[in-house]
């Protein structure tokens, strides 16, 4: 049997209507068969539905089962043939010896886009191959586009839906994904949470029988949802394709990807994951830099990379000016920047002169700006940061946030704010703070990035978060992330990014 | 004005008696003077009061104030003159220009420890060196140690102390630091709390006027309650010294060091943060290795590394095995493991069999063992570790723990757990899981470590931390701590560590 006939002219094709992608019906189902689960709970199918239907799908879900006649609560069909209607979308966990026939009753019954999460194919060896070969045709001669095998499906949760085993937390988002593990989108749900981000559309594709990462990248680009784009991936099938779409997609949509396969042992375990045949290191290295996709080291990297990217102004350069009252943290800042190759231009005369003022004697007024303990602590917020970024040398801010809740509740009571006030004076005071920098950051068009070794989810960072302010975890994370995303920005100036 | 003269006979002596230490009563004072607190929760000196008494320090604390009666409900002398005895610690947080006469009046009470806060000297150019000099001399005349200027003093949350300016949260734990940022003490209460460690005893040594980073190392060299010594350094004024104390710890007693000064935006943030005149990176690599210390590029690094060596079995080899039950992280985990340069050694055959039946068909027996979605999952927690760790190819066992609260419910409920006991159920089975790794750990005399992207203080990688078991936010952070690990515990077999 013939291996999918990849680098077909439709392979490179871009979109311009989202309703043309073979993946839209299955990313907006209106209606969803559902086979493999039951009312155990110890089954992965189960666990899938379950996720599906806490998050509030709202169109029909057809269980199918062959002895239960409800499952989950839901109506459940012995068999597909039965169903009142022709779903949309069908979903396919199930022992890997009867999904081909599962596959035929559904071509059948007339569903054109199906979602096989069973493994047992490609990534177990020859006759897991020759399986998959099967579904393959089976698929064509019925018309069926499909994700996987060894998949988990979609995350959208603009349209309430979750095909995943992890119930969806937080809320949908900006952020696109491809990933050739499932973990990567399931897993990170509660992650992106932490961070202020989601996802707009998450797509697991296994191990590409039919729709592959290309497919998705092409939905993701017109996606009005999606800012950004991100890949998780252990080998590219069809690279010409890839490159020709990517590099039609960077210059007006980032892509942040993640190659695992460059290492040996990375290699070996992607080949018995998803049967994928990585590259060496440097290949990769060098497709991602021809197609101006942000190559990321490590996944946290991936998401730090897109935090910045997703609603902050784009950096014109790369000079950066550090703020912190602690000097310690100043100090590490400045020193992993400047290992990243991002500029600390020291502050022109007349800027100093603007904010030795602001500043007591005990700071230092250069780059990084040390304001240690001020007596007015409500400047390092407004007047301090408006000063620094109306200057011409520096194309983005970087600050230290502290933000420890006490400390301003202090402050409040200092100003005999009555005790029963202080916890809302508090919330009010942060996020009055925080809008502030955002205020500042569209004021100026150029990024204010936080940096702080608080928790992501601690309510003080999240104030921040939620006013589109980036908070990384450290001084490093920060300076990794600020300088991949100067070199995006570098790179769309260029002659490569002209189409 | 001379320096303060370095490299005598008595700063490369170690201790044989902790109380012998300059730094003891600093560190355990039964009594304290405390300059600069008011009643205003504006200034810095109330804050570290705050600090101090919020912790509940049990000996007596007498604020001095010229006018106040009481500050913070404590009785207040307006001169420490006025004393009802000599207490064992003076706390200065005063206007850099009346430190000295305090200092003085001090001494003429009798006090022999003091810490100061204040800011103003060596690290604010020639006027504050001359400044600093006079603090010096004036402490030799009065046989006073002194911490400091410039620095945030001690936390020994052992002893309910907490001189810095934010309150004490987590626990008294086994991390001993030595800092030249009090930033890196004080903000990393909370973060240490996230990671399941503490603090034994911080010292902020700040400008290092007297009582320096050698110091310190000395008296955490003896002391009980520590486990693994950090560093945080800018610069090292007495390397002689540093060298040679630090050589006759290292072999014993683990010492991880983060180095800022490496590149010049580092340098000259150090300069003027702590007046502090830093070397050449390769400089202090050299040094480090020559020392036997543990060399950390981030903040972050240092306590993940901290965190292996606290509680855990020492690494035999570099060998990890890696499991999971997300073929994505595991891949992640496998090449980050590579590039840091640890061994990932397949299966023996003998191991292979006995495995067979425990991972289902679509999992892989391989390095990494994939279990995939098994039937019985707390064999993952139980019988596949033992059977991996009891095998001679490996010396450790890297984990992935996606360990979402919610899947153990649904499989409780599956058990037909009634719903009113599946919260105690599942804290129950998540406390036994732990249990169960630190119990294997033990047996075989290896580290389990594990590794996850929930969130530090998420109440299932809290189980895990109460009972010993790292937990690293990503595989590559858990890869570089490792690796680190193991490069020291070579160390300590090799020549160099033999005094």
């Amino acid at each position: 049997m013939p291996p999918r006939p990849f680098n077909t002219p439709a392979d490179f094709e871009m979109l311009t209507n989202i309703k043309d992608s073979p993946l839209f019906k299955l990313i907006n189902p209106a209606s969803i068969a559902f086979f493999g689960a039951s009312n155990n709970f110890g089954s992965m199918g189960t666990s899938q539905l379950s996720s599906l239907l806490e998050l509030g799908f709202e169109g029909p879900v057809y269980p199918i089962h062959p002895k239960e006649s409800r499952v989950l609560g839901l109506k459940a069909y012995s068999h597909v043939a039965e169903l009142p209607e022709i779903p949309d979308l069908a979903i396919l966990i199930l022992p890997t010896k009867i999904v081909l026939d599962t596959l035929i009753q559904c071509g059948q019954k007339g569903i054109k886009h199906v979602i096989i999460v069973s493994g047992g194919f490609q990534e177990s060896g020859d006759s897991g191959s020759q399986l998959q070969q099967q579904l393959i045709q089976t698929a064509r001669s019925f018309g069926i586009r499909f994700l996987g095998p060894n998949c988990l499906g979609i995350a959208n949760p603009h349209h309430k839906l979750n095909t995943t085993f992890l119930p969806f937390v937080g809320h949908a988002g900006s952020l696109g994904m491809v990933s050739q593990s499932g973990s990567f989108i399931t897993q990170m749900f509660a992650y992106l949470a932490r961070m202020g981000l989601g996802f707009s559309t998450a797509i697991s594709v296994g191990n590409e029988a039919d729709l592959d990462m290309v497919a998705g990248l092409k939905y993701l680009a017109v996606c009005p949802h999606t800012q950004v784009i991100t890949l998780y991936i252990e080998t590219i099938r069809n690279p010409q394709a890839f490159i020709q779409v990517a590099k039609a997609i960077t210059p007006h949509k980032p892509i942040v990807a993640y190659y695992v396969g460059g290492s040996e042992s990375g290699r070996q375990a992607s080949l018995s994951h998803t049967g994928a045949l990585s590259g060496p290191d440097a290949l990769y290295t060098g497709l991602f830099r021809q197609a101006g996709i942000i190559r990321a080291n490590t996944i946290e990297e991936m998401f730090d990379i897109s935090a910045i990217l997703d609603n902050q102004a784009r950096p014109q350069g790369n000079r950066v000016i550090i703020q912190t009252h602690s000097g310690g943290p100043g100090a590490v800042a400045a020193d992993a920047c400047d290992r990243e190759g991002l500029t600390l231009a020291p502050l022109p005369l007349s800027l100093k002169q603007q904010l030795t003022e602001l500043v007591p004697h005990t700071g230092t007024v250069g780059n990084p700006i040390d304001i240690t303990f001020s007596k007015d602590r409500l400047a390092y917020f407004s007047s301090i940061p408006d000063c620094l970024l109306s200057d011409d040398h520096y194309d983005m801010l970087l600050v230290y946030l502290l933000m420890p809740k006490q400390m301003f509740a202090r402050v409040l009571r200092s100003m005999d704010v009555p005790e029963d006030q202080i916890a809302s004076e508090t919330s009010k005071l942060m996020d009055e703070v925080a809008t502030n920098f955002n205020r500042i950051s569209q004021t100026h068009g150029k990024p204010v990035i936080g940096f702080s070794f608080q928790a992501q989810d601690s309510s003080a960072i999240k104030f921040f978060q939620r006013r589109n302010i980036p908070v990384m975890p450290s001084p490093h994370r920060a300076a990794r992330a600020i300088a991949a995303v100067c070199r995006y920005t570098a790179w769309c100036k260029g002659p490569h990014a002209t189409p």
